[in-house]
């Protein structure tokens, strides 16, 4: 597989919220919207069942009719990684089979996580050259190990990165020196992001080539600004979003979660709905408090320009 | 529902590993095979799909025919629980239907915990009665926090304890202080079960009533004989028991994990099978270590006849 | 040294609280009171300068004058133990011999633990080491992870056991499996101590000869009860004042420290006195919380007379 | 005090390493010829008795001692900041006041840390303003979760910032979005400094005015470009050292601590000398390991000239 060239993948990219019914059914309509509006928006890229769209909470055959209607609404102006992960080898290469079959440019694919003790180097790299030998779209690393409780280091990242098929890593362990470490030693070609938009510029600073983060769902021109500002050189109006972003970050992901980011797709017009239980809607004392931190940045931003 | 008497657990349950043949099947008959070993033993009950059955590399429902298959080969002389946690609280109701339409006595339920910053209070009641509300049989709480990373303090414990269909707790947390508190503050017809056997004889020393053990797959004898003992006032052999026992609990649980258990269920001359991947089976030399412990204690054991 | 005995601990030690004036300067008188109280209950032993001595916030010559007042109040009926434990080895050694000097019987030292990662094998083997052999009165470990962010596991401990010098342990990690294992490895005669109240009976039941537990400077009898019940094998008793005497133990040891435990010994009716700054006193409301705990257990006890 | 405007920190600062002769005393001959040395550098200034100067290692004596030859040596050519955190909040004042006395610039402050559950926000407060209004020099603060297992959160330093003698933090906790949020929060004359050489440049781009690292004792002048390149927009090139620089520093601190620091001194031509036990020097295999890592970097560094 020598000379093989990896896919790029730089730029935002929105780890998109699944759309629920009050019944908490899927809903395409719903995202069939979402996705119109964020088709206006400077985005490279959605993440489809990740985190943010509650993957452990819907059925294999769930994701792939998310996966399908992605790809068609997307209809090739953004980028569509399918999260994959399944607790079993068999199942995670049978579902990113199927999200090949619908289109999808990529995998996301978290380490096996519950049997922790498990976890050795070798364990890790058949579960992953298993799985980039088997799929027909590359894989990306998803290192997340606020939920999942474990963390690839970035020794095992190097090992991981030698794969041809195996093209990059979104890092969402907030750990900058791992990820400083992960840029120095890999490939290149091996396209590292940033997990989370709170440590977006930090990571660009240390050679990151984009970011996935859950604010880009509703703020994806600052994001994107604070991509070309780096790369212009002009880090002062980069740092100056960058600090302003944190708060409404932090709150749609690490305070609130994946309810406080409905919360807030419904403050910006977009359609959020219930969280599937067992996760709970945020209290409206949460909703109200989310609405004056989105509009904080709001303000910031508009007041900017 | 006041005056309701809740189901009384006791004794000695095995968490059973789940047999796979060479292609990582379902091997059923293995499963008879060691069944009717254990029928000869003194356990009082078996765990299927739990931690030790490598419950999240089992599809829905390859699950449901694991219950179904107990049931019959235990044939009413040792319980059955099922352990049928799933991710969404709606999966845990439905397989948790199925578990109690094919036979099984009780199903032993996790926490949520992929969202761990979401699992508040009112998050776990709504879980975990909904579920209790829906389920024809006991469900019985399973904290394990090393697998999840997530603890379920002894004050959720007492809130959860009040439901007249939720009548356990099995506390894999090795937190002796928390299993004292949840002994002390839950009515006396919750059964508090020591999650492993390398810390039952303190478990029962502050009021559990039993114990779901990975090391009573192959020595339930001596488990059962602390048991005794202990509700015979005769500490002193019920502490020699206990500190001999420790070393092979700990190898085929923390240390070595399932594949540790499988390797041990071969040594003893059981079916073990390789792990379903990505857990791999251990290396030839910590098969060999195990040996040994193994050895270790059987001689023991043997000995102090 | 072959052939040497070690001295034997056993039953029930306070670790006491350092006494301080309005002005945070050591109040000996008030010591001299506590400790004839002291001498009027079941106590086989203190610990002065421990954690819930304050040590960290004594100077090297209080420390002195505290072990020999110590001594003198005691007059031989009790054992006195000292905190000795200093961040270098040779402070360390020249406060132990101080405490020799002035009659104490043994030293109570934590393992070095600012520099985290050097705390190899074999750091901890010299630091104790050349402590053990150049230390005229006898050493107990003292492993108490909450407050210094380091473990010592069972290996270590087997390792240091080995010197003659070196009898014992006071485990407050709250690790039953670990002291299960300590017990089991280390030498009949090494002793190995519960470090906390609250996990008393579990430790006796695992091989501990006793423990040193905040609570025993208010509530002496009923731990000493809980040793002696066991002991009688009459476990069930033993069970009834460990689940009693629970709360109040993690009252003042846990919830809220050293403050606490000061502010218990008011409503006891002994001397408190303020926390050293930066540590603060509790608040009113925390107080008042303490009493009713405290009278919560007061009355089970004195009603189950 | 309203219209006090603060000291201004910026630029790089090594944490130099206490030497010690071969009887583990002080050396302040050593000391005078590493200083030399420094001064022909691109330093700004120096901490002594941090944590890589072992502070806790140190007497009372041998501090003010260290900074009274530290303010001698370095003639006011570079700032000069003493770490005089000690347990106790008197012990802390007294020290500073000697460290004011003899001419440092400013004291350097741990958060108190043995008794970590009451570290509460208000008695943080009032030792830090009770510190700040009894030192005649400024106070910065220092966050070194790592070694003192307690974390001084962005809130915490907010509060902390508003008093006009603390002007800064030395944020060691790697945690970049903390950083970020202090930068964010606190006045634009309070200093954030970065705590390590291994992500200096991510904390530059969130805001940072300068850095304290353990690598700047041997390469302060590609610390300096670093800081330098960012100034004049040259991302670029900063990243290039910065991801260098990773691996020499994290040799240096977090993967062989105060040890790794004197050896590499010593491969650097400086005096390093033994660390004080219970400290031991690094062994012959890991002298050599850092030698390669620090060639490494030397080799980048003057290949890149």
């Amino acid at each position: 597989m020598e000379g093989v060239v990896k896919m790029k993948l730089e730029g935002i990219f929105a780890p998109i919220p699944t759309p629920f019914d009050d019944n908490y059914e899927l809903d395409l309509n719903a995202l069939k919207k979402n996705m119109d509006y964020w088709l206006t928006t400077p985005l490279d890229g959605i993440v489809a069942a990740g985190s943010n769209g509650e993957w452990p909470l819907l059925t294999y055959e769930e994701k792939i009719k998310l996966f399908e209607a992605c790809v068609k609404y997307a209809g090739g102006k953004v980028k569509v990684i399918a999260g994959t992960h399944c607790p079993s080898t068999q199942e995670t290469i049978a579902l990113s089979k199927e999200a090949a079959r619908v289109g999808c440019d990529a995998v996301l694919v978290l380490p096996p996580h519950y049997y922790k003790g498990q976890n050795t180097q070798e364990s890790l790299k058949r579960y992953f050259f298993e799985l980039a030998d088997n799929t027909p779209i590359p894989v990306v690393l998803y290192n997340m190990p606020a939920n999942t409780g474990f963390n690839m280091d970035h020794k095992t990242v190097k090992t991981l990165s030698e794969h041809p098929n195996i093209i990059g890593i979104k890092d969402s362990s907030a750990d900058i020196v791992q990820i400083c470490q992960i840029c120095k030693n890999t490939p290149s070609d091996f396209n590292v992001f940033a997990g989370s938009g709170s440590y977006f510029l930090p990571s660009l600073a240390v050679g990151c080539s984009g970011g996935t983060m859950a604010v880009a769902n509703i703020f994806a021109k600052p994001c994107k600004e604070i991509f070309e500002h780096f790369n212009n050189g002009d880090i002062k109006n980069a740092q100056k979003i960058q600090l302003a972003l944190v708060d409404i970050n932090q709150a749609v992901t690490k305070r609130y979660g994946v309810p406080g980011l409905k919360a807030a797709m419904e403050i910006a017009g977009l359609y959020g709905g219930p969280p599937r239980p067992p996760l709970l809607p945020v209290s409206k004392e949460i909703r109200e408090e989310i609405k004056g931190i989105y509009n904080d940045f709001k303000n910031f931003y508009e007041g900017g320009k």
